[in-house]
């Protein structure tokens, strides 16, 4: 049972468009389940979070919040120096997204934009086996670049205490509070605030349905701003015949190993390509067993192989597709990449695997999945900074502009106020 | 009944902290109402379309959508050159808002941003009383600017067809179709998109709380993308015994003009000046009663003057206020727009009401409401672009990064798929 490998006709896009349509999450039955946890956490405060995670995690805490000054932690150099290093690149990447504040003339007016950070910030990091430090490191590094000042990290209580890696990592991102509270109850706390954790007005991170449903409830009601929601991770491959078909299905099963639900789309031009992948495939699963059924499941039954006629047909379905993550491999990439508008994130070449990105050359791995990239972006520090506005208006500008202003309001019926808010500064010059 | 003064004592702030309790509109009693809307219109398309247009709207329309091209209009001279200084002011300030894609090298690699466009988008009109046009121009002109390719204006059908000035609106801003279907009917099909109505993927604009109920209720599943809700307008007046008391009293009165639910926040360290403003606020409801009663309620009832010690007291509580609009009339506006972190849109020194962004000057009067500018931007190039970033890695630096993938991906239990997608490139080297 190989990867189905479909020859994509452009003029009869019904044999492949199925594809498209991307399972969104349903989050209505966690919602329903998570209100009440809200509603406690709301009117009860910490009491409401010690039960909760005495009740779900089996856990009796002493206190709801840890500061990783005062923890000894214990992580080897070598692993050290790879998330150092990893620190590094993205702060590099990040602060190159930064901008100035500005402002330019406008019809004799001073009008520009300044950047601010939003004031506080809770970044969310599963627990147990779903617990990935690379995405702590993601999330809080374009905060802090933003200039964001209160960042704490929201975690689940483990037996035994937390890993040392992830209190390493608080300490080296100088974070100055870990909140060990999971699940909603761990939304709850920062989203409300309680007795011994300070209310947080945006809240980021991966988490389970329940994590998803209370971030998406709370922002709904104006509580919380939050980043977009996580789905099923995802690849596209662009590639002709350049392209190592071996490296190709490592980058595919890269996918498949997050889980059944992932899913690779590889479009190429090259039939000979598409059928080496397809052994290659079947080679890894034999070599490479570990997690074997989630792999096969999500490879043979959410992956596929599209031969198009052309590399434009390749572009064209990609953009549709709007991947998570999007390889171009082909003899010119960057002539590819000139036709991508909507992806989250494009690895361009042969030596740019998705898996560099997720955890070392500085690309923030928070990314929009589901097609989701046709509107939105990968986390980054624009997630953390506003636009403020604002105009200088000078006296020689509203009398000029004045009388289109006064019709203006007129024909919306707000003369009577807004008219004669800039009528009384035009009257001025009279007296 | 004079408008409250508060002498505010930063040291006692629960003596005006009561003004930091913005009202969130429930949405859930218009949701439910407007569910079986969106439910009739994805399944029924056109024909839900129309019958609904005739219940709520007491139309029998003959087409769902208008091409504004194919209108005669007749709009006055004179109003016609109002709009199009203000289109030319806002053009040129959101134009100042684009940025050039761009890349760096970090640690060897070649990375970058691409901005995009989203590819569609749907601008909702309010019909009646609510038509603002100047808020079409605020939609569209910062979608055009950023290259958004498919747009479309949806507003309710009028007896007796379209306002004029709408209409010639859409022509000079070269929209290729109105949809005249209101509600959360017009919402629904333009998320959904129906025989005649093409799907937008992205929707933004006022409306009334169906509107808003059928915007969120469809953001939440994952349809669409949209703007953040729209609340009552608000007004914030930094302002020391420098500024003009009759001019603040009709800046305040300008939001008061918007609804009861208005509010405008004094904010100043003369008690003389609050006393002056106060006054001049009775002399102005004897002198333009129009919408009387509303105004009366949104200045007694919502607004107030606080009288700090010191302007930096003053700032303090802005930034908490976080108001829609802030206006800055004290010596030396800018060095208190230093201290200024969290606001919709700012306007300096004398001459610059509010009005004047509300019409011409050329920012964007879509702001963000109830203390969302502490975490939200107006809208602007920036709502209509996404990051599309990138990455092309050198054989030398993944040889060299490769040992720190290893580990990384080892310590999270991917070393099987994601730490041999690097491998295979980093063995290349041995052969």
């Amino acid at each position: 049972m190989p990867i189905s490998i479909l020859k994509a006709d452009p003029a009869k896009p019904e044999g492949y468009s199925h594809l498209l349509k991307k399972a969104k999450s349903d989050l209505s039955v966690a919602t329903e389940k998570v209100i009440p946890i809200l509603r406690s956490v709301e009117k009860e405060g910490d009491k409401a979070l010690f039960e909760f995670t005495k009740k779900f995690d089996s856990i009796e805490l002493s206190s709801l919040t840890i500061d990783p000054r005062s923890v000894r932690t214990n992580v080897p150099k070598d692993i050290q120096e790879a998330f150092l290093t990893a620190k590094k690149n993205i702060e590099t990447f990040h602060k190159a997204q930064l901008r100035d504040s500005w402002s330019v003339n406008v019809d004799g007016n001073k009008l520009g934009v300044k950047y601010t950070p939003i004031p506080s910030l809770a970044v969310y990091a599963p627990g147990g086996t779903a617990l990935y430090p690379s995405s702590v490191l993601m999330g809080i590094i374009p905060a802090k670049i933003a200039g964001v000042k209160e960042i704490q990290l929201v975690t689940p209580p483990q037996k035994g205490g937390l890993p040392d890696i992830l209190v390493w990592l608080a300490q080296i991102l100088e974070i100055d509070r870990i909140v060990t509270v999971g699940g909603a109850q761990g939304i709850a706390a920062v989203a409300y605030g309680t007795e011994s954790v300070p209310k947080s007005e945006f809240v980021v991170g991966p988490g389970n349905s329940y994590v998803a449903a209370a971030k998406s409830y709370l922002a709904g009601v104006g509580l919380i701003g939050i980043d977009s929601p996580a789905g099923p991770s995802e690849v596209g491959i662009l590639a002709d015949e350049t392209a190592n078909p071996m490296w190709i299905a490592c980058d595919m099963l890269s996918q498949a190993e997050h889980g059944e639900d992932s899913s690779a789309i590889l479009m190429t031009t090259s039939q000979s390509l598409a059928d080496a992948v397809s052994v290659e495939l079947e080679k890894a699963f034999v070599e490479r067993p570990k997690r074997l059924k989630m792999k096969q499941h999500a490879i043979y039954e959410n992956s596929c192989i599209l031969v198009f006629p052309k590399m434009d047909d390749c572009i064209h379905f990609s953009n549709l597709l709007a991947p998570e993550h999007l390889e171009i491999q082909t003899a010119d990439p960057y002539k590819v990449f000139e036709g991508i508008e909507h992806a989250g994130s494009v690895f361009l070449g042969p030596y740019s695997p998705v898996a560099m990105g997720d955890y070392i050359s500085g690309t923030n791995h928070i990314l929009p999945t589901a097609g989701g990239s046709r509107i939105y972006s990968s986390l980054g520090v624009d997630t953390f900074l506003k636009r403020v506005t604002y105009q200088e208006v000078t006296k020689e500008s509203l009398n000029r502009l004045y009388p289109h202003v006064k019709l203006m309001s007129e024909l919306e019926g707000l003369d009577e106020e807004h008219g004669t808010s800039v009528k009384v500064r035009y009257e001025e010059k009279k007296h």
